[in-house]
């Protein structure tokens, strides 16, 4: 097989910690050529971030604090995934949830794995279309404020650096590219 | 001050593991509106990727074996900073090591938060040009092959879906609206 030469192999796997949304296992394993190593590995469910475009070319945005960089910054809307629940009912939750926009359509902007490194987790991007405004129902404990604000500016603040969510940074340049801006 | 509506406060900190790249913290935090609850951290010294154009326009990748996923992957020459080290020298001393480039100049890109719902992890990503070419010298249990691509294959390949891995997504869609592909 071609790929013999940088396949990595289990060996055993021991779970350290298992918290709301971070599973920390640490695993034995064989390195391609033979000799043993450990690799720290975060299991995750799995995530939906969704880019919600108004006719007008606006874009919604959540402005949320994040704990791990005490920062507060803008995101698209998105959340983990619910067991069962696919991509595309999942972002269609979340966005109901977190902004009160209900979306006739959902866009694949693909998927994207934030830090193959040392977690499995994948994030899936949509962009919604066709919104329509109801109350929002944020999870317990979540604060968050929704902005609306120019796709041009948006996309903007992403090139010059001022934001820098992944899963924001790489919905805001694949929608850019759809939408030829 | 206008965010205080969505500030978490640390009270106060747990060392769980503490691993190679991994070290995780459960903290107890006060949410905005002063309940208690936790949030598991990540905290990582953070990393550098670099994008290498060379001079017709085609750019190295590095395919590599990403355990947690249990695929080979295609991603920009990456790696952790080391203690003291700024972003641009990280950069290069990454490229070099891993694909044997020395780089004239490093253009910044940004940075990204891969996943700053539970990691600190910043990313700097910067363009490289002006490659001369050495050996590689490949880090410890370090397995990777070094591929030759046009640019446009690999922007094509990240507006589809097929590369995935955050920081290349977003250095090579940065680097296209820079390039002005």
């Amino acid at each position: 097989m071609k790929d013999e030469h940088l396949i990595e192999k289990k060996v055993s796997s021991k779970q350290i910690y298992s918290g709301g949304a971070v599973h920390l296992e640490v695993d034995d394993i064989l390195l391609p050529d033979g000799r043993p190593a450990k690799r720290d590995v975060i299991r995750h469910v799995g995530a939906v971030g969704v880019l919600p475009l108004l006719e007008n070319g606006d874009v919604l945005l959540v402005r949320q604090y994040r704990y791990p960089i005490a920062k507060v910054t803008q995101e698209i809307p998105a959340g983990k995934r619910d067991p069962g629940e696919t991509p595309e009912e999942c972002g269609k939750r979340e966005l109901l949830e977190e902004t009160g926009a209900k979306a006739e359509k959902l866009v694949s902007l693909g998927s994207i794995y934030p830090t193959p490194a040392y977690t499995d987790e994948e994030i899936f991007l949509f962009l919604a279309t066709g919104l329509t405004f109801f109350e929002t129902h944020l999870d317990e404990g979540e604060f968050v404020d929704v902005v609306r604000r120019p796709f041009d500016d948006v996309l903007k603040d992403v090139l010059d650096g001022t934001l820098r969510d992944s899963k924001t940074v790489a919905a805001v340049l694949k929608a850019a590219v759809i939408l030829k801006k």
